[in-house]
C-alpha cells in the first residue's frame, strides 16, 4: 500500500490542510497502516480501529497540544499516536525503538496524560480545566472516554466534580457497547436503550450494506472494509442522566463518520460548560475479523512470540474442577473474563460468575460480601489493576479476615504493555497486609495444587503469576502452606549459597547457574522460616541466601527474607535482588531483567 | 434520667414488643443516652442522632441477624448497637472495655459487615444477595448507606451492578445532605432539588414549630427536641436516576418518623428486585446544638482528651502563607476540610480549594491533572482514606512524576476511632512508589519549613503525620532534604546506639531514654544515607541503629534502614522497632504502643 496522504501529513496542522474528502483516504489508510502494524507488533486493534474519526475530527476541529486532549485508556490512541507525527514510530509500536501503547506524556507532548488504567481521564482532565481557570489560560480540555471505563467509580467521582464545576470541558463518549468483553451492568443497559434509538437503526443497516465491500489487503488476505459509511443524521437527544448532573448531553452521533463528527465537536468545542458528546462506534471499524470478533482482536500478540503455556487458564480450569463439588465457589472479574482464564468457568457456572464490569473496587468487596455470606469467592485480576482495589482487600477482605481469595495475573515485569501495566508493586503492597497469605506457583501444576488448597484455607489468600510459563518441573513435595522446596542441590560446601527463586521466571534464571542450591519460595508469606533456620545453621562459616524476585525490592520478598534473619539474629548473609525503585519503562521483560541484574551471568558471579 | 424502656429492651425481639407510641418514648430515650455517651466518649453525635428512627424501624421490621443490615460507615450504627444488646458496653463506647465507634462484625452477629470506610456497605451487601442465591437462603439484605457516601465512586460501581443484578435488596438512603460537611458535587445538587419537594418544605416547617420544645438535660443545659415531628406523608415519588439504573426509587419520605418508616420499610422489605428508599433525616435531630452546627459536632473527642498540637492546622496554615505569593497553590479535600485542616485556605482561596466529596480516587488523579496543568496541589487526607487513592497515586502521579503533596493526616495509630482508621500502612505503601519522597515532621515548626520546601520540589512528595504533637522543639537544623538531624547526643561510648526515630510520637518515646543517640529520622525515603555510612564507621565494635516508627514493621521505615545498611555491608546491628503483622483492635493509642515494644522501658533495654 502506498499510504499516499498518510506520508503528507506529519502534524495536526497538516491534517487540517486536507479535505473532507480527503479525510476519508486519510481515514482508510490510516486503518490499513494500524492494521499491519497491530498484527505484525501486537496490541490493541478493534478498539483503535473504531476510533480512527475520533482522533481525526479531534485534530482537525481542536489545536493540540495546546488544547489537551486526553485518552483514557489509551486503546484508541493509535490513529492519534501517528497523526500527531509518530507515523515512522509507529511502525515499532510496543518496543523500546518506536512507540509505547499507551499514551504518555514523556512521548509527546501531544499525550497530555499517561494512561493505562480506565477511567482516570476524566479527573485529569478536570485537573487541566481547573488549571486552566488558575491561570487564565484559554486552552480547550477534552477527554476521550469509552463506554466500559465510565463504569469504573472513579469516572462517576469525576463526573460528579466535572457537573459542579461548571468547567468548559468535552467528554466524548465512544461507546462501542464493548469495552474489553460485552459490557456489563446497568449502565451498560440504559445506553443499550439509547442505541435502539431510530438514527442507530438505520446506522447499523447502513454498515451492513458497506461490509460487502471487502477489498484484499496485500498478501495477508485482511478484509478491509472501505469505510463505516452512514446514514445516520441524529438529532440533539437529551440524556436525563448526565444532564441531572449538570453536565450537557448531545447525541448520540455516529462516531465513524468523520464529516458530522468534525460539525459535532466544532459545536461542542465552543459550548460553555462541560458537555459530553455521545459516539456510536463500531469496535473494529474497517477491519471484518475485528469487526466480526472484536473480543479476540482486543489485545493482540506478535505473532512471533513464543508460545507459553497460560497460567491463568490453567487457574481457571482448577476453579471449575473444585466448582463441580463444592458449590460455594464462585469467581469475579472486572471486564476480564479472557484475560484472566474465566471464560470456560462463566460458560460452566453462569449464575457463580460475576462480571462486574471496570470496576475493582467493588470486584473485591462484592468478594468480601460472599464470603461473609458463607461462601468462597475468588477474584481473577491483572496485578496492576488490583491496585485499584488495595484498601478494599485491607479494610473490607483483610481485617474482616474473610476467605476470599484473589488470582493475581500478569504480576511481574509485563513486556510490551508497557510502565502502566507493570505488575512489579504486588509482593509489596500484599506484604504489608496483616491476614494475608501470598503463594507464587513454580508452574501449572503447582498452581492447581495452589488453587485446591485455597478450597479449604479459611482466611485471605492471593495467589500472583506472571501471563504463561515455559518450564514444567517434576515436583519433588507437593505444595504444602509456609514450606519451599529445594529444586536443585548444589553439592555440599564450606560456604552454601541458596538461590531463593520467588516464582517461575526467577527459578528458570536461578537453574541456569551452577554450585548453588536451588529453592522454590513459592511462599512469600509467610515464608518458610523453618527452611531459613536450618539453612543458616552452617557452623562458623556463613551460608549465604540470594533472593530473587520480579518485584520491587523495597517491602517484597527479599525485604522478608532479610528482616527474618535479622531478626533472629542468623548468621547468613543476604543479598536481595529485585526491580530497583524506579518504573519500568522498557518493552522488554528480558531487557527489564537485564537492567535489574536478574541474570543467569549476574548470579553465577555473585554465587562465585 | 430514668431510661425506662431502654432497659427493657436488649434485643430487636424485645424491640418488637413496644407499641408505636412506646417507639416515639423509646426514640427519646435512645438520643438521650447517645448524646450523654458521646459527650464523655467522644465519637460522631450528629449522624447518629439523625438515624436512631432508622435503625429503630429497620430492627422492627426486619429480623436481624437472619436478615442482613449493613451500615455504611456506621458512624449512623449507635443506636442500632443499642437496640442489638449492647446497651452496657455502649457507655464505654470507642474504649477497649466498651463497643467499637463502627459496625464490627467481632463485636456482634448483628453487624453484618465491619465498616468504617464510605461507600462500601452496597458491594457487600450485593455479596450477601448473591451469597443467599447461591445457597437458596431466603434472608433480606439491607444497606444503609448515607448521601456523601454515596458520590464515593465504589459506590456507584455497585450501584451499576446491583441494578443488572436483579437482586432483592433494600438500599436506604439516609440522606441528611451532609455528610461530615456540606456535600458538594453535582449529585448533591441533584439531591437538592428533590429535597425541595412540597412534602419536604411542609416537613422542614413542621420541624421548625417543634424546635420550641426544648427541655434541658440534666446539668449540661443541653437542648434536646422533644422529636422531630413531621407532617410529611410523601406519596412515592419517581427518581428516574435510579430508575433508569434498574433500581426501584421510593421516596423521600421523613426518615425521622418511625411510624412512617415502619409503613415504608414493611413494604419495600417484600420488593422483588433492588428498591431504594430515600429518607430524608435531620442531622443531629433531637439535640438543638448538634442540629445547628452538625460538622462541630461530627466528630467529637472526650471532653477531658490531652490538648494537643494540631498538625493539620499547621499544614494548612501553612498551605494559606505559602499560597498568598505563589497563586500556583491550590488544595484538595475528599469532603474532610476541617478535619484535614484545609477550612482557613477554603475561606482565604475558595478559588483554589477543591471539595471534591467522598472521592479519594479523583481527589488523587484530579490533583495530576493540576500538576500536568502547571499547578501546585496540594492533597489533605486521612492516612487511612488515601488507601483509596492508592493506584491513583502510582499510575497517575508518581508514574508521571508530577509535583503533587500528599498532607497525610492521621498517620499511625489512630486511638479511639478503632480498627478501620488505623495510618499504619501509609509508609509501607508509599515506600514501594518510585519518584515518591517521604518526610514526617517532628514538630509543628518542622512541618512548615516541609511545607515551604515542597513549594519548590518538583515530584511526588508525601508528608505524613498524626493528629497533634505535645512537645516543640528548637531545632538544631532546619529541615533539607534527605538530612536527619541529632536531637540528644549520647556521650561518645565504645558501642555506639542511635535510635532513629521516624515522627514525633517516636521522638518522643526515645526522648524518654538515656544512652543512646536520638535523630530525628525525619526523611523516610530517601534515608539519610550518609548519616547510616558515618555511623557505621566505629571501628571494630559495630553500632546498634534502633529504628522506631508506628507504621507496619513490613516494607516500613526500619526496613528500608536495614535494607541499605545490608545492601552495603556496613558493620551495623539493626533494630527494627514498630508495629506487628497484625490489626490494631485496640482503642488507646499507649496500649498499641505497649503491645508492640514501642516503650521507653524496652528501648532502655534494648540500648543496654
Amino acid at each position: 500500500m502506498e499510504y499516499e496522504l498518510l506520508k503528507q501529513v506529519n502534524s495536526p496542522e497538516e491534517l487540517k490542510k486536507l479535505t473532507l474528502l480527503d479525510l476519508k483516504r486519510y481515514a482508510y489508510e490510516l486503518r490499513a497502516y494500524i492494521t499491519q502494524t497491530v498484527l505484525r507488533q501486537g496490541g490493541h486493534l478493534a478498539s483503535s480501529l473504531g476510533a480512527v474519526e475520533i482522533a481525526l475530527a479531534l485534530h482537525y476541529v481542536f489545536n493540540a497540544p495546546h488544547d489537551k486532549i486526553i485518552f483514557d485508556v489509551g486503546h484508541q490512541a493509535y490513529a492519534h499516536k501517528i497523526i500527531t507525527g509518530r507515523r515512522g514510530a509507529f511502525k515499532d509500536l510496543r518496543t523500546d525503538s518506536g512507540v509505547t501503547g499507551f499514551p504518555n506524556r514523556e512521548e509527546s507532548a501531544y499525550d497530555a496524560f499517561t494512561a493505562g488504567h480506565a477511567s482516570a481521564s476524566l479527573s485529569a482532565a478536570l485537573g487541566y480545566c481547573r488549571a486552566r481557570a488558575m491561570e487564565n489560560s484559554d486552552y480547550k480540555v477534552v477527554a476521550v472516554i469509552g463506554d466500559g471505563a465510565l463504569t469504573g467509580g472513579m469516572a462517576f467521582e469525576a463526573l460528579n466534580d466535572i457537573g459542579a464545576s461548571g468547567q468548559s470541558m468535552v467528554i466524548i463518549l465512544n461507546d462501542n457497547d464493548m469495552s474489553i468483553r460485552k459490557n456489563t451492568g446497568a449502565l451498560n443497559r440504559y445506553f443499550s436503550r439509547l442505541r435502539i434509538s431510530k438514527g442507530y437503526l438505520a446506522f447499523k443497516a447502513s454498515v451492513k450494506k458497506a461490509v460487502s465491500a471487502l477489498p484484499f489487503f496485500g498478501n495477508k488476505m485482511i478484509k478491509l472494509l472501505d469505510k463505516c459509511k452512514s446514514a445516520m443524521r441524529a438529532v440533539f437527544r437529551t440524556n436525563k442522566m448526565f444532564e441531572q448532573m449538570g453536565i450537557r448531553y448531545y447525541g448520540p452521533f455516529d462516531g465513524n463518520n468523520a464529516e458530522d463528527l468534525i460539525g459535532v465537536l466544532g459545536q461542542a468545542k465552543n459550548f460553555k460548560g462541560p458537555v459530553l458528546v455521545h459516539l456510536l462506534t463500531q469496535k473494529g471499524c474497517g477491519f471484518s475479523d475485528a469487526e466480526k470478533d472484536p473480543t479476540a482482536f482486543h489485545g493482540l500478540n506478535p505473532v512471533a512470540s513464543t508460545p507459553e503455556h497460560n497460567f491463568g487458564e490453567i487457574a481457571g480450569d482448577a476453579l471449575c474442577s473444585l466448582a463441580q463439588t463444592d458449590s460455594r465457589i464462585c469467581a469475579i472479574t472486572a471486564a476480564m473474563p479472557d484475560g484472566t482464564g474465566l471464560l470456560g468457568f462463566m460458560e460452566k457456572f453462569p449464575s457463580r460468575c460475576f462480571d462486574v464490569a471496570i470496576a475493582e473496587q467493588h470486584a473485591v468487596t462484592l468478594a468480601a460480601g460472599l464470603a461473609a455470606g458463607g461462601q468462597k469467592p475468588y477474584v481473577a485480576v491483572y496485578s496492576s489493576f488490583l491496585q485499584r482495589g488495595f484498601d478494599q482487600i485491607i479494610h473490607d477482605t483483610a481485617l474482616n479476615n474473610l476467605p476470599v481469595t484473589f488470582l493475581i495475573d500478569r504480576a511481574g515485569v509485563i513486556g510490551a504493555d508497557g510502565v502502566t501495566h507493570q505488575g512489579v508493586f504486588d509482593i509489596s503492597y500484599l506484604n504489608l497486609i496483616p491476614n494475608l497469605t501470598i503463594l507464587t506457583p513454580k508452574d501449572g501444576q503447582e498452581l492447581r495444587e495452589m488453587v485446591q488448597f485455597s478450597q479449604g484455607f479459611n482466611a485471605p489468600l492471593a495467589i500472583r503469576y506472571p501471563k504463561g510459563f515455559t518450564q514444567n518441573y517434576t515436583s519433588a513435595e507437593p505444595f504444602t502452606l509456609g514450606k519451599w522446596e529445594v529444586i536443585a542441590s548444589a553439592p555440599k560446601q564450606a560456604k552454601p549459597v541458596y538461590l531463593l527463586a520467588a516464582g517461575s521466571r526467577m527459578l528458570q534464571i536461578a537453574l541456569q547457574t551452577h554450585g548453588a542450591t536451588v529453592v522454590n519460595a513459592r511462599c512469600i508469606k509467610p515464608l518458610d522460616t523453618q527452611f531459613l533456620e536450618s539453612a543458616a545453621k552452617n557452623g562458623a562459616t556463613p551460608t549465604t541466601l540470594i533472593t530473587l524476585e520480579d518485584n520491587v525490592l523495597q517491602g517484597g520478598f527479599g525485604a522478608s527474607v532479610l528482616a527474618y534473619i535479622n531478626a533472629r539474629n542468623l548468621s547468613a548473609k543476604v543479598i536481595t535482588l529485585g526491580l530497583k525503585d524506579q518504573f519500568i519503562r522498557t518493552h522488554s521483560i528480558q531487557q527489564a531483567f537485564t537492567d535489574n541484574a536478574l541474570t543467569p551471568q549476574n548470579l553465577q558471579s555473585l554465587i562465585k
